[in-house]
């Protein structure tokens, strides 16, 4: 497929929308999730070059810088759940019929399922900079944009609860159990720092949406 | 500016992290709640036509066809949501010299600030029913997929609220009690439900994916 990021919007949503199975949850997530630091950046870029925001520029513009990192390797992990779907097809179709076969089979199988719980750990990690980023960006971003930090922050938290779905979806069939118990615990600090985050953002934007 | 559903994805997620106005929060609110709605289609799709899903072909076709509804509902909002932008920032531009023009300029700011609630509020009906139609699927939909749903329903409970920020925004600005009482009514009956509705999907989702 080509680079989907080169595609019309609508043509992206209808190929999520179809039984393709590319772009799936983990492929939509990082999208999303770039959508939200996108949010986060344009408040952030409304507020570089404001005389009324002078005072907190440097901030904004260190801002400017993270949000293109985050949205930038949201768009590379993209690719890399697309891929890790592809490889994890792939070992369906290898051959069974000798036991070397089958351990080869099942070899290629654990690290298919270790890189499609990776990739999704990877969006969770991206998309929890992207909360970090909304959190500083509620205190001193431009209050005429504010409430689009707190939208950044909402879809930030989902695209990150959505990608780890995928964790979920794949650690029954890893073996390797220091490398579930480590995913494990990745997860469920990454869904607990989100709510905090999103719950710390969205409180400060309410406060200045009120004024 | 072009239709944004026509140009590259990233360039619109470019175009929405600059300092350019458009797209905003609402905007992407109704774009990123198109993704969450083309998840639970994809699940849809993935249902029909199998065998082993036959009993519950009907229903998931007719989320298909409730689901791409929703997507197309979505895409309008996108254009209404910077029509209403585009027509509050004209308000600013407009004469203030006499009394006269000084009262239809007010009376102008009264009905941008309505437009710019009722679109967010619209954004939120189909997120809603985006939800509505994610719960449905979880129950019935292909299970090779079904964390999508999850995907979905977390994405569609965000969008939905980011929107809803901009009706937060826009509210303080509107003389007309009864329009106000309303609209907050309708806020918080589309919150409500949009937490009720994400926490049953993503628990089936949740039972489902354990198997």
């Amino acid at each position: 497929m080509s680079d989907i990021f080169e595609r019309p919007l609508r043509n992206v949503i209808e190929q999520a929308a179809s039984a393709s199975p590319t772009p799936g949850g983990g492929s939509v997530s990082a999208i999303t999730g770039a959508f939200g630091a996108s949010m986060a950046a344009m408040v952030a870029n409304l507020t570089v070059g404001k005389e009324k925001y002078k005072d907190v520029e440097p901030q904004a513009l260190e801002q400017v810088k993270r949000l293109e990192g985050i949205m930038a390797r949201l768009e590379g992990l993209v690719q890399a759940d697309m891929d890790a779907f592809e490889a994890f097809m792939a070992v369906y179709k290898l051959p069974k019929d000798t036991d070397e076969q089958k351990a080869a089979r099942a070899k290629a199988r654990q690290a298919a399922a270790i890189e499609a719980t990776e990739v999704p750990l990877a969006i969770g990690d991206a998309c929890l900079e992207a909360l970090e980023a909304a959190v500083g960006l509620a205190a001193i971003g431009n209050s005429t944009a504010i409430s689009d930090v707190g939208v950044g922050a909402y879809l930030a938290e989902a695209s990150l609860k959505g990608a780890l779905l995928s964790v979920d979806i794949n650690l029954p069939a890893i073996n390797d159990s220091e490398f579930v118990n480590n995913a494990k615990a990745r997860r469920e600090r990454l869904i607990a720092e989100a709510e905090r985050l999103r719950a710390e953002a969205i409180a400060v934007v309410g406060k200045r949406i009120q004024g």
